[in-house]
């Protein structure tokens, strides 16, 4: 019998980029096996999707609703033990609300929900239940991020005093939704995004790095929110000042404006000893600063480097690892932490290391407080959750 | 039912390293599902490590040979259906031979063969059998190696005149064969690797992208071939200047005793008209310069590029695609071109583009011709295979 | 005779940096000779300084004073042309007025003056004498930074929508002033350095190098100044959001405790076409992006530039110009100047294209206005000269 | 009194290229001040290029032999002290010989001469007349190559087994010398540079830094020597295996038909502890390579590096330096030998350390052993001085 977590999907039927990204995730390492999903409201489409994805087509379900009702039903060493959620935003919720009180573990897609106020439930709801729940924050599933997180945690930096984090994107430098960009469309429309366009769509992102990597809460904010593009109806570009529980200040910026820009987050953080430099171009490299010593340029698969990121690592230095293993190590760190429980072993700490529904409240936190920011003249903001 | 190609594999069993490699590689696109194998020379070893990967244990065989035999006899609906062969050079010929007559696709290792004469043996019985083989010269599978060949194939840097290609490791610098090392152990032992070391291991693959990018072939070879670290009983070190069928002229340069250096190896092809250079370490662009334009950095996903590039893509541009990718298009485009003809369809050219028998006698050929040529006062030889 | 214009120098004596600096801008292309000095407050030493020059001792000054009345009463082609005032900020207005008041071309280092009415005044006083007065923004003196001004202006990007600006450094990580650091002690030290410590040093130079580049104005700001490291009496962290006059947005930082980091001053400007980065730690090379097209590095030395980035190189592309030449062009433009005008002829725009009054005057305003804000609790301000 | 040195110049009459790079160098640190010079074969160019320079026109001289004539009959004190020499190879060795044999320093283009024979008298004549001789091999001038050289010297790599310099050039990838570009006119033509071609403008460079950097000798070689495009009457092209006199090996190559590439000399150095590579593009970082530990990123004006980087440079850390510093090391360690040994004092080893006549000898040597054997069917021949 396969040891293998058998994973359910909702969304990512034909055509969706970030489906077909969670299931080369979860396929990596060979921990998950998709059994069954509810791929698109669009019941043909789902039964569709399913079956060039090899499933069973009984098991290729019309609906988020019909899949947990009927999932429940099964033997439990034949049903679903693990459902990623990967449809636009305003299908978060009541899919992955309905999936931990179902019984299911829950793998959802950034950002955790349309609401600040549907995230704090969904924290309730898996804690509660005691389900486990995974949100997608990619970027931290880096070798390298988790390294320079662990040489911060031990205080190799000294006490920091500055965050600077950026995500440029340009795909949206022009008014793509007006065309049949399907990945726009949803994205920059306020019924299925949300209140945040760039800012949930990447600054998330950009947020959840800086709290990850330094181990810092952010406290007050100071936010200039704009939308560039001419009748585009969300934000499209955002810089964000921060201000962090230990006294440090920073900066955060994510636009899809910057136009020629990939993907480019990238991350410096400094402290009274040193700093340090990570970026998604050169993923396998961080380089850290000190003020006397020459700069070193640490690499993913180095013999020197730290647990959480040899844990993280497949291949020896020098064999790139990427996005997609970047996000694979979330998946798998859950599915590593699962099987512990589920052989009632405590799951280690780099088993315990995904970003979950804490990160997930506070993204939701830092959408809307940083638009009510935007509106705002009061210059800074507490940011509370 | 799942349209995913059966796979078998021999060797990487526990510990292994290039076994684990393939597998994410064959896993990735999900094209394949693992059904069996022989993962080891020791029987126990075997079915551990098809235990522990899931299989049923009636197919964790104890012998290649026992495998071939037993899956023959499965139905045509159950049984493998393409033979990955992980083990070391001395253990590739007979199985790929085997795999061949008994039926089965094969996907190798490189290099080849354990001799050139046994990789001309195993090219025969491809054509014979009419079976597909793919050797996995991983580096050919990045996106912008694809671009590049692209790019010359349209002579876009005009006749070719010099090719600088260079494999750089450090990780044998010293004797790590004395030790534990089980990776140094067997690739620097004449009685498993071969007549070569670092220019079977690395060297023929740097050979291969030479050949690969440019389209060319070499005619003419001058090698200065090196044991640097005493004790050794391998070359670690490999110098060969390299004349082409158009004229052009190159240097490839292997090694693995650059103290320091990890795995990134680099071509630079010059024409009339412009240069291009590829770097692993920086597997997403490709930079092309222009004598009296601006060089321009050409990028994974990127709109402009070529058919072959976007065919070996999962991600937008700026979702770093790395080693794990470029070989998992290897097993990808092998797999559509044996669903092709199970279909009875003619497969693509991209589908076609995968690295196989020729690529392999020519690099067994590199290997011997290449020490002969070390060994040898005579400055040039001609390259024959 | 020589075509030399003779220079004359205030501050710079023995120990200073930026002194010798400026000597060595002002000599590498042979348009200056520098003739006499008042080269410190203390005689000895300016005599001891000059002397160490090769100076004639009788033109080696006690006082600044002193040099411009006993240079006037020289015969005029004997007497100093231009006048180069390099000390500390306290020490720039007195100079610099007489100067222009006794009839003597100033260069002056920046920023312009201890206070924007200082600035102001000057200001006037060029006008109202019909002196060149040329205030040292080195960085817009780099032959890739003019070419992106051009490529600007010329609409190449489109209209402009985002810049963003930064200059970190490291080297005030510490209380550096308490020991014998003779620059950290005035460049923090308020009764020297003015009201800016951070931002009069560096945020001056992000400041106009954004307008240079983009040719835009600043309309409104929104700082958060800070003084990281304890003890000190300036700020030594600054960040400054902008809106420009286009309805452009950016980031302005400038920060010396980014500890570890050396002097790296970069530019990212976008507008709807494209984008453009350029960075003095790669300042021979200008990244030029666009929305569909590979992005493309134009190189000091290339045969596309246009007429502004040539007129400011020295070599053939590949051989490196770096922060003396880019001080020397701004040295150069300004003798070229001058000496068209001794000629009675128009200057070209090549040669007029230095920094001067204006750019100091908004310099001293983006720090006293940059401070108001920072203090302040209203979001946006005016930002106004 | 000025205590610089009283420099002539033989060559670099208008329209020169390297002429104006030499006096760049010579002026940039206050150590010379040019008073004469035999501009051009031509006296009336040599007229107006002195005037043009400024000069006395009385000391602008028809001719070198006039030159030494008439300055050997100035008082000590107001005739020149060095000459520099920047006419090609074929103008090298008959004004360097008299100038020594004339009682000055000389300061000498490379290469050497016309051939090794010229050089191995001008070595004679500098050793019995004791003038002071610099041959300017720039890229020795460097602050980080001279920190390499330090690092290797010091042990820090361990026994050196590797060595890759590489010179890449493209400006000569079409027949340039058909049209009026001067530069490439002289360098292609025999009878003005000699028996090399590539191998003399850029192959010598390459020679010297492997020897400078490594501490080592060329002892053996084995060379493939080209001439890419067809109608050139010199190589352009040079590939040229080496063996040192400690067993070490490696590559040289330097090419001029590379095209779309500048000017990015490279060097890799290899020991048993690690390795170091340093480029042009990137000059003011030297990247140390570890087995075990991170990679450093050494630059310049660093407070860890050792004493002759320290004193080659102008600028703190992150202030660029670049190729006219790098030659105007050359020249300022050249002036403070000669003023110490004027004072009778012994130079420091950081003032001697300019290139000379055994770099100026080997390099010869290297010119016509690189293409005898580039044109001999012998594999390796001795590398002989």
């Amino acid at each position: 019998m396969s040891k293998k977590l058998r994973l359910g999907m909702i969304g990512g039927g034909k055509g969706a980029f970030i489906g077909a990204i969670h299931r080369i995730a979860a396929q990596i390492d060979s921990e998950y096996e998709l059994v069954c999903g509810a791929f698109s409201s669009n019941p043909d489409v789902s039964l569709e999707s399913g079956k060039e994805l090899g499933l069973n087509p009984a098991r290729c379900y019309a609906s988020f609703v019909e899949l947990f009702e009927k999932e429940k039903l099964l033997p439990e060493n034949e049903r679903m033990q693990v459902v990623s959620i990967v449809t636009p935003n305003h299908v978060h919720f009541e899919p992955a609300k309905l999936a931990m009180q179902s019984g299911f573990h829950v793998i959802l897609d950034k950002p955790m929900a349309f609401s600040l106020a549907e995230a704090k439930i969904l924290k309730s709801v898996a804690e509660e239940t005691g389900q486990r729940f995974c949100l997608t924050h990619t970027y931290t599933g880096y070798p390298m991020v988790k390294e320079a997180k662990q040489q911060i945690a031990a205080g190799k930096l000294g006490v920091i005093t500055k965050i600077y984090v950026e995500y440029p994107q340009g795909w949206l430098s022009k008014l793509e939704e007006s065309g049949d960009n399907k990945q726009a469309a949803w994205r920059t429309d306020p019924s299925k995004s949300g209140k945040g366009g760039c800012l949930g769509d990447i600054g998330t992102h950009a947020f959840n790095l800086a709290e990850y990597i330094s181990g810092l809460k952010v406290t007050q904010i100071n936010a200039a929110i704009n939308t560039v593009v001419e009748g585009r109806k969300l934000d499209d570009d955002a810089t964000v000042l921060l201000k962090f529980d230990n006294g440090a200040s920073g900066i955060l910026f994510a636009t899809q404006v910057a136009a020629g820009e990939e993907n480019n987050i990238k991350i410096r953080v400094y402290g009274q000893k040193g700093g340090l430099e990570w970026q998604q171009d050169d993923a396998n490299s961080l380089v850290m600063k000190w003020i006397d010593q020459p700069r070193q340029v640490l690499r993913t698969g180095g013999a020197y480097l730290g647990n959480f990121a040899k844990h993280n690592t497949r291949t020896p230095g020098g064999h790139p690892e990427g996005y997609l293993e970047a996000f694979a190590n979330l998946y798998r760190n859950f599915a590593l932490t699962i099987q512990a429980e589920l052989k009632q072993e405590t799951p280690t700490e780099e088993m315990l290391d995904f970003t979950g529904v804490d990160d997930g409240v506070r993204g939701m936190a830092f959408i809307e407080q940083a638009i009510a920011s935007g509106e705002s003249n009061q210059k800074w903001m507490d940011f509370v959750v």
